[in-house]
């Protein structure tokens, strides 16, 4: 069938497959100096926000990843007190890192202004959060900033990008983890979105081996679903400093103070639960 | 953007969404007394069987969703030894079943044979267990099949059927879930593919409703990832007669005399680790 009336759809090579979602108005377009981004208006997924051709979010299922690329490297960390988020740049991650009471302090570091101030306006409830004071946002190079952080700053790194082409590319790469390392204090822990278990293995292998190349103790791969990325399920991957990945604060998560959409200790636990063809691909990474 | 070359493609009304899969060649189409079917090579699926228009299965992905359709329910029964499949005609959750070293007779209810005879053809491996002793194939009613079966005849009915429209209405019915809950025996556990659950809310509760109408004691609804289904996220729900679903046999599932590339005790918890959105939904059902 051929699809009648307007639709936004994106093709993934990869996956042989394409996505399409049906669209009221196309609201917003622009080319900023980084990236091409559009805004539309969707029947059934609310606001879509889409970057140089490829699904960034949706007002409809956003909760599932914004929700998994927060909690579980922060319930993982004993005490995450500095967090710092690259990319992320619709706030969505920020927002979920600021409900934990624990945190003193998150920095955002998004490459792109425009994305944030497209954000606050189609999607004002991802960006509620950024008048507490804990938060800072930057507008700048997220790989430069790590770069030139003091060592042993930070407890928790959320590499929050788009994929590995463009301006993400450098931080797919082992220089940066290298400096993540160093910002990271002893048991720090690192997290970035990690494209999908079933297409995308290509990059997520690499991604491990570049974590671990760079010094990195150990590593966790999470996969979960996300409706409107290719496949409709994604993966984020976890690299600790200096000790293993035993585990998370399995009580606190249960008695987090605010409410989720998608995250409980369960789904936690379910998402660190790899099916065996995937372990099989992921392993000796 | 458009397509180019040679797609087929699947619109989801309640999701406002499409998902396209790159098709090389159309090798079969065929209208059966029941449904349409259609069967595709696709350029990164292998083999796509289509009925009415809707993707029963691609040679890739359908391993999580015959995995899911038959190990949970038959690791939470303490000993599965006589099986009802209706539906299923592809026989891949026959297959699974049948890896079951406890199961001594899985009985096959599927209404329309050309399922099976194109599955034969197009998707070999799914059949290759059909010759097993203890299977039967039945191509008739499955609806008529359990209302003329035995009192307490059965441990374990899955019904692998397409959605609540067409052939497949009456899988969906009191009337139905009344006769399943008279031929188990005590104990005996149903489990159904419940639709998305971020789409399909509204027949999920249904479904639930309708369980619970006919007599059921438990119910139990399970998530997993199902890339070329809609939304990418796909839900079975089992319900049990005369006891609560508790836990299941994690000891002999991690046991496990055959491979599986989706199943684990892990993956069988996660599926059972509702995102609390659902768990609202699903709420007094």
């Amino acid at each position: 069938m051929t699809l009648d009336g307007q639709w936004f759809t994106e093709r993934c090579k990869e996956g042989g497959s394409a996505f399409s979602l049906k669209v009221r108005a196309k609201l917003h377009e622009e080319q900023t100096p980084y990236q091409r981004i559009e805004i539309y208006d969707t029947e059934a997924f609310g606001h879509l926000m889409v970057i140089d051709g490829f699904v960034m979010l949706t007002a409809r299922d956003n909760f599932v990843y914004h929700e998994m690329m927060a909690h579980p490297v922060l319930y993982t960390h004993e005490a995450p007190r500095r967090v710092l988020v690259i990319g992320g740049g619709d706030c969505g991650t920020l927002r979920e890192v600021l409900r934990h009471p624990e945190v003193e302090r998150v920095v955002q570091v998004e490459i792109d202004e425009r994305v944030t101030r497209l954000a606050e306006r189609y999607f004002p409830e991802l960006t509620e959060a950024n008048g507490d004071p804990r938060a800072e946002l930057v507008f700048a190079d997220g790989i430069r900033w790590v770069a030139e952080a003091p060592e042993a700053s930070l407890d928790v790194i959320i590499v929050d990008s788009t994929d590995p082409i463009g301006p993400a590319e450098g931080l797919f790469n082992e220089p940066f983890y290298r400096d993540c390392l160093r910002v990271l204090g002893e048991g720090g822990l690192l997290v970035q979105q990690s494209e999908s278990p079933l297409y995308h293995q290509r990059i997520l292998t690499a991604m491990r081996r570049a974590m671990r190349a760079a010094g990195f103790a150990d590593l966790a791969t999470l996969h979960f679903p996300q409706p409107t990325y290719p496949s409709g399920w994604w993966s984020a991957t976890m690299a600790r400093k200096g000790r293993p990945i035993d585990g998370f604060r399995e009580a606190d998560a249960a008695a987090r103070p605010f409410p989720t959409r998608y995250y409980t200790p369960g789904t936690h636990r379910g998402a660190l639960a790899l099916p065996p063809f995937l372990a099989a691909a992921l392993e000796g990474t």
